[in-house]
């Protein structure tokens, strides 16, 4: 295994595909800090909107590497942990190495600005695997080199973009996911089967998408809250795919407050939201192909169950693989 | 992300886990090098008896950064590698720190021992997930400590171990592995499924198993010829389980010199080899799986064909998740 540029950003985006679906509006972000002599002070990632940047993630977990000094821990606001570090960096980061799988943003939004913070800090180089495409945040590579930062950029870039990818899409339209859970042996009946690990991310993913499509008979067969309550979080509208309205509106799914819910025979409604995940089995999969981006499979190394996806041949890319407790979560993209 | 010894281990074990199945007789091992001031030097694993050990594959990459001499990598021979170290190595390695997932050996046999070549290059620390209990090769912790190297040992020691399994099978008796290929629905008929990559792989492994078994009908339907070609590999012997000895003898797979073929309906000349791969599907999963230590599947990213395993509800632990330019490669290990 050769260690090279390469290593690090594959390291950073790993880690930044472990929060993708859960970073909404912002992008997933990973970073790898390497001291001046080499050493991975830190390996973040940005997890949720509201919290810090990757980089700024990186940065604090390096800090203490360097530092020692745990104070920064009590710091959660993006804004105190910059204006922390600015004040104590006491040039700790002299000739650090920043792997970024995003360019840094340039605007004062939520948080300040990562590229001004980078500027700042004595950094010796940026490694960058995207450009930003995003009007706003974008610059930042220009404000890092303005400050004598040396800057490399389109590292694993390609892979980069995918993780990018979603970002894009909500950002000039919309980006559609397909989500299922599956044992090993394509069974997709029989209950529950994902995890409880896997079960709470996808919750935490509902919890910031907009819209959530099922389809009219996972309704009347499963019942459904679909809700995010194993994160204590917001509960999407709902899209239920059904030519006819025959539900048992008694059903919690129904009832849940702030949430619109739609039944209709097309996807027209789609074009109203931005994050929009689709949780279904065969029937569904078929049925959305064509307006999905992204799909997102959670494997449970089980053999059981007797009813799979019945559909038409496909291949998938994998763009990303990892592991919780117990499931395979896979990220993957439909080759045309 | 916490970078700890953990960390540098997780790296070692899954370069290693890349090389399972395919050491024998030599146990797969992982190996990072760490410099004095924090750098990965090296991550390497032993690939293949004959080849280097993973130590010093991980000392000869490390060597080429930390000196730049690339003349090393004309040296295929293990014990020229360590003697061109031992000679050339000009205090290099002063205060590194060495992952290994396994002691490293004391004894000298195909190669010359590792642990005393660790003891002479000035490595400041030593940190060992598994111990070895070969009796001639173990010993070398003792070896390195002597030399003044600060040893730890039990790192994740129990991934480690599950990592050595098969060598402590084959040493004391047998190791026995069932291999199959799925696509993402389950299916596993409809003719080739893997990547060009894993079916390659798939024969190395062949290369050095010595029994492969394989089911009676997928001889009569498939027609295979069950050699390691694809490797320029040795054709192990095959086990055909079948109850009726009505197999047309002319096919390839009753030709190929220097190898044995047993018909038999049951395995009892399993007792008679060390290394044995089981190939095949659902049939044969239910009917091996009280002998099979380690289950292997290779998922291609697919959606297609028509059937899958019908067999009993099982579980699995995962071991480990890979992936090549296409397929998931995925050791596992039957929860009972």
């Amino acid at each position: 295994m050769v260690i090279d540029e390469n290593f690090y950003m594959r390291l950073a985006l790993n880690e930044a595909w472990k929060y993708q679906g859960l970073t909404y509006p912002n992008p997933a972000v990973g970073c790898v800090i390497i001291s001046k002599s080499g050493e991975i002070l830190a390996l973040e990632a940005h997890k949720r909107a509201g919290l810090p940047h990757a980089e700024v993630e990186a940065l604090k977990s390096a800090y203490i590497v360097l530092s020692g000094d745990k104070k920064i821990l009590e710091l959660t606001e993006s804004a105190q942990i910059h204006n922390y570090l600015l004040e104590n960096h006491n040039d700790y980061f002299k000739d650090a190495t920043i792997y970024t799988t995003l360019e840094p943003c340039s605007h004062i939004g939520k948080t300040p600005s990562c590229a001004t913070l980078i500027s700042k800090l004595n950094i010796k180089k940026l490694i960058v695997g995207s450009l930003d495409s995003n009007e706003i945040a974008s610059g930042g590579n220009k404000v890092v080199n303005d400050a004598g930062v040396e800057i490399k950029y389109g590292v694993m870039q390609k892979e980069c973009d995918e993780l990018l990818l979603p970002f894009w899409l909500w950002q000039k339209d919309k980006f559609v996911f397909f989500k299922w859970a599956q044992r090993l042996n394509g069974t997709v009946d029989g209950g529950i089967i994902s995890s409880s690990k896997s079960r709470t991310k996808v919750h935490a993913m509902r919890d910031v998408c907009d819209l959530l499509v099922i389809g009219g008979n996972s309704v009347r067969v499963d019942r459904p809250t679909l809700d995010a309550r194993l994160v204590n979080g917001r509960a999407p509208d709902i899209l239920i795919v059904s030519k006819s309205d025959d539900f048992d509106k008694t059903i919690p799914l129904f009832s849940v407050k702030n949430r619109d819910v739609v039944i209709s025979d097309n996807f027209d409604i789609l074009k109203n939201y931005k994050n929009i995940m689709i949780e279904g089995g065969g029937g569904m999969f078929e049925y959305s192909k064509d307006v999905v981006n992204y799909h997102l499979t959670f494997i449970s190394p089980l053999i059981g169950g007797d009813d799979g996806f019945t559909c038409s041949s496909e291949k998938f890319k994998i763009l990303n693989l990892d592991q919780d407790e117990q499931d395979i979560i896979m990220w993957m993209k439909r080759e045309l």
